[in-house]
Formats: structure tokens, C-alpha cells, sequence
């Protein structure tokens, strides 16, 4: 089939990579920077150096991906080519929306004739390798239009349709939730292992965790890559980003009574990583003095503080 | 090679037939009570309706793997085995016993001239046909003389010695540790997913999960299993039990100062799951009646108190 | 001074009357509902039987205290203050108010001229007594203006101005929060003295820890209050509610990357109270019975669930 | 009456000092180095150089208050006091003891004719002033031959008599993890106002919620104090040492099946404010880059880690 991609980052490229070689596809390519559409150029896509030339270069009912971040990037290209659809096309958010925010734009399209679909994206960078897993809400006739590029896109049995505009999106975030809690929980063990006295070689052991054990997984096989490459991971810091889908995630857990302890705590964790101090324990520390009369550490540069 | 099997539960029954069904191991089979020792030998063990019988069934150095449950019947299946084993012999505790109970033993039963493996095995019901995977601390030498049925037991790369006694058992403590909140990460999205507005079908997105995304799994896999059992697991109560490893892991990270947020929180779900009610929230209940006014709900037969 | 207050549920019938007995205020009541002004007016305040009869009775510039429940009673009650109010009034919700409906209140009110103050306001059904903790944001000159009222429904040194509005509101949302949490801590504590083997005696123990120990407080003073009533909480069930600032609070930490974990901790306790059964707890139960063949219970009438 | 106290540090001399204060008491006061007891004698006690002068300066019934730090110097000065003393003698231990160790000591004693009573002791360096909450378990009638020294360190019903040997040391261990979660629901909530854009004044706020609020207490006027001193904590790292108590009442609510997430994630907050990098985030760090190719923060001099 013919699809725009519009956003070249890592997921979009990696995604125009796949429609290509699966050579069932005629894809545009589209980014607002030129550069990164050079490049798909060169690996057989078509390319569109504007929305107006993507809009242009494909024939109605258009099919856009936008591959671009959430929040203000996303809102900007989807509502840009909702301005040049016309009935009938489909546009397609898979990057990291707000369900919220899908929800949304699902009614500020459809009001124009167009037709949407929110397709939470998993897969990372394997994904152009392996496939991704394609989470996705919306438009059901859309959904179907569409059907050959996912199945090309995603692995076997990879993709689906979730349920109306916001679906796939909510999926995705609950996926990310649950991603920060099993991170959360590879990493705790580790550290127990790794504290202990037994000395354990930790790329062994999730090598050999992943054959037969009750925890095997996916995470637990890139464990084994990580530790291969820094068996003690001394040249990482434990500095962990979040991106929104974990935070939502809780935010949604409030919002619907359920005790989310294990994702909050993982959120949580993240933030106590960034931080170079932390105003609660100098509280506490500061406290303790005054009631126990205990020694508090003075902050400085070597102090962390 | 030659080995017993002493404690013929689901695990030992199981790991008995895996071992015959290589047609490479003569097993002895072994039990406190004679049937599961009759079904043994129905399918090709010899049977052992003692321990003294083993012993005698088995040429030095003996080979003798007991898998009773942790606690008493482990010590006092390897000390009766102590008392009739002869220097060089070889027991092998491969329940969910506590490390700190290995290490014990290993040192009594070293001054006896017996060697001891601890193997923390996993693998549940699914070990049969898969494999187990078995984490082994202990005696070395111990260790390539059972090889042979470490091999059979455990498929491929499924079996590894960690070190000494102990490190088996602690690393099989720590799985389970990340298997809890593994657990409750899962539990914890599917209950989000489930009060959302989209009415998922949680098989479904299970098994969408499981093709190309970041959480993809065996846990997640066996849920596809559950889900397609019973859709909304209507039939099932939250009620959730625990059998030790958790804890200990708990205990253990407390002792090496780690913050084990996830984990614990596990822990406690558990405990509360099998709470009728919760002194806690009892509590919590009486003092905002006491400041605020706030009504109470009455305990009473209905109101689960 | 005068001053109207609208709204007579609990905390507002009490705050006329704290006005009142001070002598030193002309107090206008004002209700929906006709049977708390009756109820005020018995007691010395003018009635005001709709929001036109309190402007009416009021000199300019007027100054009305919203105590109605935070959400639509306090958008329609300061909405319809701010159609009848004329420039200079002053407006006062002291109410649960999220802060950012504070925030937004506050410009809508500027643009017509009237000044707003956000009351943070905890006592309970105490302040009649003890006197309100009162912490305000907003106008700086309506807060001068109206402090002979603050002075009188506080308590010494019990009322301040914290800043630009919102400030009262996000203060008191933050004390809820640290309410919960603080609430947990006693109640954790309870439970574990309560299954402890030596039978303590909860009323003597709070008694005692108010007498000179590190937890001493208010809140344990009504500890020995509920326990000097029902020993062992027994009429009560574990069951409890929350309203709103324990879920501002925590979406207010992840805002702010703030780890939050023992008021989140606190507000999943809350939601945990109020199930009936835990799906994800369900979950749980029905993936250990897949991979290690462990018994459910099954739910039932008589099961919970 | 007349008492020896042995073990001069911090808290022993001040209770040495509260005890002369009264004038009822003959206090002799014992230090295993002999600047303390100077220091004591010129307060007016007695001094005794060893532990045999201890004995030798007190008539039989002879009670004798060991406030030396719990673990081997809690043993050794109670085993120490047990090979001098004579059938009656009356044995304290007002140290940090865990409360298990306690149960075994009280048997241990018994078996000489000794009387044992564990006095939980909370109040720090107020104690001086303010007098001692002491929670007192053991023998009932060594309990009642000291209540004249109880009476005198305690406030006003600031001890009492709570059952068998360990119950004052188990209740002093939950007061602890009581108090931990305490600070922790403090230091959160001063760290979310802290992180407003509202720019509050901590000891002001402090001090306004120590007036007629429902979070108020004796912990909030230290907060009053510490702000006073450091409104920001800037001279302060949050840094949090453990003593014992709280990690202790983790294994208690583990042992008795109580859900403890606000006392353990206190425990767990005070481990990562001690850590200077975490290796649980340096998986979740190395994982992410695995799978989603995020960059990492490298691990260096500057880079805590």
C-alpha cells in the first residue's frame, strides 16, 4: 500500500527502513528537517521535504504516520495535516500520545472528515529488526485500510485493534507502566545478588535464568547483553529518565481507585535517581538532630549536596 | 548416572520422570508414605520405601537429591540421610529451603565427610516438559559428579554452579524475590487496563504483548493461558499466598542496606490479599471519625469485618 | 467586623458560631436550604435565605466565606457571589479546593474587580473549640481586611498569609497529604502491636507515648479517644475514604519529581480498604496456579469476591 | 531510693543528672572509662570505676539501669552485672535492645534469681528537661520496687508497666518505626512545598500547622526549630543513618503478616539517602539503552559515582 511516514527520528526511520524492505509499500517520507529525508531517499522511500509536498505525493484516501515526540510536536503535525487532508484520509499518531490528548484529537479530526488512529508503539530499537508491537485505537475502517502496512510493521500476530480513538494509546501507557515495574524488579534483585557475599557473575546468572526459570523474559535476555558489556556496570550511572507513560500511568491508577504501589514506586525510584540531594531526607536528618541530638553530614561539594 | 529421589511430591514425582523418560539415569525413588513410591516404580524407578532402603539401593558414592518441602522435613530428611550415608556420598537439598539453613548444613554435613549441594530449582509444573532450571551452590566436586542428571533435569544451559553452599539456594531466594514483583507489575496494569473505560480483552492484549513488545514474557504468556480460562477471572479471589523466598529476600536486603521498594511492596500485597479485614485501616477509620467527624462503616458480617 | 457565611454544613454552622460567641462580629448565614439559617439565626446570626438576601444584608465592601463541599457547590457559589458582588467585595472559599481551581477563580474574579482569598482550612469538628488552622493565599489587602475574623475563628497564632492565590489551598492539599501518611504510620504501628503475643493495651499505650516520646501529637491523642471507646475497634470496619487532597498531593509530587512514596503509599492503602476483592490480586492467584500448579480460592459469597 | 546507672554516655548521664535533680535519689553512676563518672561525681553521684564498685556501693536489693548501646555492649554489661549480683538484684537494660534478645536475657537471669526488667526509653536529649517516656516490661515486682526512679525521669504518666519480658523493648521498636514513617510523611510533604512555585517559608508554615491543624505535634515544633536555624537546610546533606528499631519492625510485621509499606519504604528511603550511586538504577539505566537505545549518564568522579 502507499504510506506517509512523517517524523525520520530513530522509530520513524527504523519504520520506513521496514516498509521498504518488506518491498510491498510505497512509502513518503517526510520530515521537517531535510536531512534525515536525504537518507530515506536514498534507501528507496520518496521524499517529502514539507507536509504540503507529503500531502501532495500521496493519493486520497492519504495515509499519514506522524513519528514525532508527544505533546506540542505531535499536536502541531497532526493538526498541520488535518489543514491539507481532505475527507476520508487517515491520519495516524504513533509516537507516545496522552490517551487524553487522542481522545481529543479523534473529535477534532472526525468534525473535519478525517479519520484517526492512536497506535501505542512498542519495540524500541529491535523493532526494525524483530517488529513492533503496534497497540492501536481509533477508527475501525481506518484500522482496516491500513492493516497491510501494520502487518509489514509489526511482527506475526503483532498487531491489533484495541477499541475506539484512545485505545491504543491507553494501552501503551499501561505497557510503559508495567515496563517501569518489571525493570524496577529485575533491578532490585540484582542489587540484592549483587551485594551478597557469593560474588555472582550477573551475566551468568541471567543467562541461566532465562532457561527455565519462572522470570525469563524478553528484559532478562538484554540483561545478559548489558552485563556482557560492563559485568559490574561501572561506567553507568543510576540515572533513569522517565518519559510521561509511567507517570501517566499512575495518574490513571488515582483516577480509577487502584492501589499501584509496584508502578509508583518505580516512578518514584526514577526520581530519586536524579536527584543530587534530597530535600525530604535533609528534613529527616535535620530533625533526628533536634530531637536525638544525632550527627547530620554538612552538604558541600563532596557531600553531594 | 545413579540417583535417588527422596520426596515424591508434585516436584519430585515429576523430576523422577524426567529423568527416566532420558533413558540415561537408573533412579531410586523414594518416600515417607509407599504410593507415590508404587507409581514410581510403575513407571520404570526402582522404589525406596526408606531411606535405609535407598541408601542400600545405591552404590557409593551415593547420589541422594531430596525434595521435601523446606523447614523440618528438609532437615530432617538430610540429617536421617547423614546418619546412614558414608563419607564421599553426595546430598543434594533441592527445595526452596533458606540459605542460611545450606550453609549450616553444608558445614554438618562436611564434618561428616558427606558433600552438599543446595539447588535452587524453578520451573513449577512446567519442568517436566521444559526442563528446571537449577542454581547450584556447594561442593564442586559434588557438582561434576551429578552433572550427568543436572543435564537431563534442566534444558539446555539450565543448569550452573554459583558458588558455594548457599549461593544456590540465595539466588533461588532472589528469583522468587523478582518473581513477586514481577507478579504484581503485571497484576497491577491488567487491573488498570481493566477498569478503563476500553473493556479490553485482556487475553488479547496479553497475547498482542507478547509479539514484539518490551514486556513480553513467560509469566505473560502463561496469562494469555489464564485470561482464555476465564475472560474476567471471575472465578478466582485475590486471595494470594506466599511461601518464604519473598520474605527472605526482604530480610536479605534489609540486612545489605538495599531499598527493596518493589519487592516488599509485593510482599505486602500478599499479606493484605488474606486480610478479612485490616486493624490498620481500622485505625485509620476510628481517628478520622475522632477529627473530622467522617462516619465509619459498621463491621459486621456483611461488611467483611 | 461583618461578615457573611454561606454555606452551613458542619464546618461552616460551627465557624458562625465561633464568630458569634467571640462577640465580636455581625454575622450573616447563608444556606440553600432554609433549616441551617433557621438553625443560625436561633443562635444570633442574620439569616440569609439565598445568595441575593446575603449581599443584600452585607455592607460594601462585602465580605462572603464559602464553606460549600470543593467542585460544582463551590464553582456555582462563588460564580453566583461574583455576578451579585461589586467591585472591592472580597471572596472567600474555605473550602477543599484543588489550588488550580483557585488559581483560575482568582483571575476570573480579578478581571471583574473582586478580591479572592483561598483559606486552607483543618480543625474539624474540633475548630469550634480549638479554633481553625487557617492558611491563606490571595489578595494581600483582602486578607488585612477580613484578619479580625481570622483572628477570631483561629487559634492563637493559627492563621497566616502564605502567598499569591492558590497558596492557601496547595498548603492545605499538602497537609491532607502528610495527614494521610502520618495516619499510616500509627496504623502500621497498631496492627503490629496488635498481633504481637503481648496483648497490649492500645488506649494506655497511646496515653503513654504522649507522655514525653519522640510520636507524641494530636492525632495520638485521639488515638486514646477511639481506643478508650472500642478497645479493639471491633464495631468498626477497616474501610476508608478519601477526598481529594491525598490524590492532589501525589499528582502534585510527580509534577514536581518528588518521590512520594509514603503518601502514595497511603493513598493506595485508602483504595485497597474499599475493594471488595483485588483483580489484580486475582491475577496474581491465577498466574501461580499456572506455572506452579498452586491452589486458588475460589470466590464466593462467602469468599469476598 | 537508690540507683546505679551504668553507661554514661549521652542519655545515661542525663538521666544521672535528672535523678540527682529530684533529690530522692542515692544515684551511683558507673562508666566503663573513668572521665564520665568524674564528670557524674561532680554532678553529686557517687561514682563507681568498675563494675564490681558498682556492686559493692549498692545494698542488696541492689537495682542497677544499664544505658550502654544495644548488641555486645548491652551483653557484656548485663552478663558482666549477673556474675556480681545476688539472688533479687534487679537487672535494666534502658538501651535500643531488640526485643527478642530481651526475652532470652529475662529467662537467662531468671535462671540466676535475678529480676529483669527491658525499659524501652524514647526522648532523647529532651529527656533531660522534659522527662523520659519509658515503656517498661519484665518482672512486675521489680517493676513496682522502681517506679520512685520511674516516677522521677518520666513526665507525668510518662511510663507504665506493659507485660512480660520484651514487652517494653517491642513496644519502643514500633515507636521507632512509627516515628521513622512519621518523618518520612513530614519530609515529603516539606519537600512538595519546598518545590512550589509558592516559595513558602517552612518554619512559618510549621509553625502555623502546630496551631490548631490536625497534623500538628511535637516532631512539627523540632521542624519549627530546625527551619529557624537553616530555613533551607542548606548547611545539611540528607543523609539518614538506622539504628536498628526500624529495620526490626519490618521483620516483625513480616513475621506477624502485616502490611508495613510506610514504615519499610521509610526504612528503604533512609538506605538510598546513604548511597552514593544505586546499582538497582544502573540496571534499569543499562536496560533502557538496551532496549530502547537511551543514552546513559557515565559514571565518574562528578557524576556521584
Amino acid at each position: 500500500m502507499e504510506i506517509g511516514i512523517y517524523g525520520l527520528g530513530r522509530m520513524g526511520a527504523n519504520m520506513v527502513r521496514r516498509l521498504l524492505r518488506s518491498g510491498e509499500h510505497r512509502v513518503v517520507a517526510g520530515n521537517r528537517s531535510p536531512g534525515p529525508v536525504d537518507e530515506a531517499v536514498g534507501e528507496g522511500a520518496e521524499g517529502a521535504y514539507s507536509m504540503q509536498e507529503m500531502i501532495e505525493k500521496l493519493e486520497p484516501p492519504r495515509v499519514v504516520w506522524s513519528m514525532v515526540p508527544a505533546g506540542d510536536p505531535t499536536e502541531k503535525t497532526l493538526m498541520g495535516f488535518a489543514e491539507l487532508a481532505q475527507e476520508g484520509d487517515i491520519l495516524i499518531d504513533g509516537g507516545n500520545s496522552y490517551f487524553r490528548d487522542s481522545v481529543r484529537r479523534a473529535a477534532a479530526l472526525r468534525e473535519r472528515g478525517l479519520r484517526f488512529l492512536d497506535a501505542g508503539t512498542s519495540g524500541g530499537i529491535w523493532g526494525l529488526e524483530v517488529g513492533y508491537c503496534l497497540m492501536v485505537g481509533g477508527d475501525r475502517s481506518a484500522f482496516e485500510h491500513v492493516e497491510p502496512a501494520l502487518r509489514t510493521l509489526a511482527p506475526p500476530d503483532g498487531y491489533a485493534y484495541l477499541g475506539e480513538a484512545g485505545a491504543g494509546h491507553f494501552a501503551k501507557m499501561v505497557h510503559n507502566g508495567v515496563e517501569y515495574a518489571m525493570l524496577q524488579a529485575y533491578a532490585e534483585g540484582f542489587e540484592i545478588l549483587k551485594k551478597s557475599p557469593y560474588g555472582y557473575d550477573l551475566r551468568a546468572l541471567s543467562s541461566l535464568w532465562n532457561h527455565g526459570s519462572v522470570v525469563r523474559s524478553w528484559l532478562l535476555e538484554l540483561a545478559e547483553r548489558a552485563f556482557e558489556k560492563d559485568a559490574d556496570l561501572e561506567s553507568i550511572r543510576g540515572y533513569v529518565e522517565d518519559s510521561g507513560e509511567g507517570r501517566w500511568t499512575v495518574l490513571e491508577a488515582i483516577e480509577e481507585d487502584v492501589p499501584a504501589n509496584a508502578i509508583a514506586g518505580a516512578l518514584f525510584a526514577r526520581f530519586a535517581s536524579r536527584q543530587e540531594d534530597s530535600f525530604a531526607m535533609k528534613v529527616i536528618a535535620a530533625l533526628r538532630r533536634e530531637f536525638g541530638g544525632h550527627a547530620v553530614k554538612e552538604a558541600g561539594p563532596g557531600g553531594g549536596g
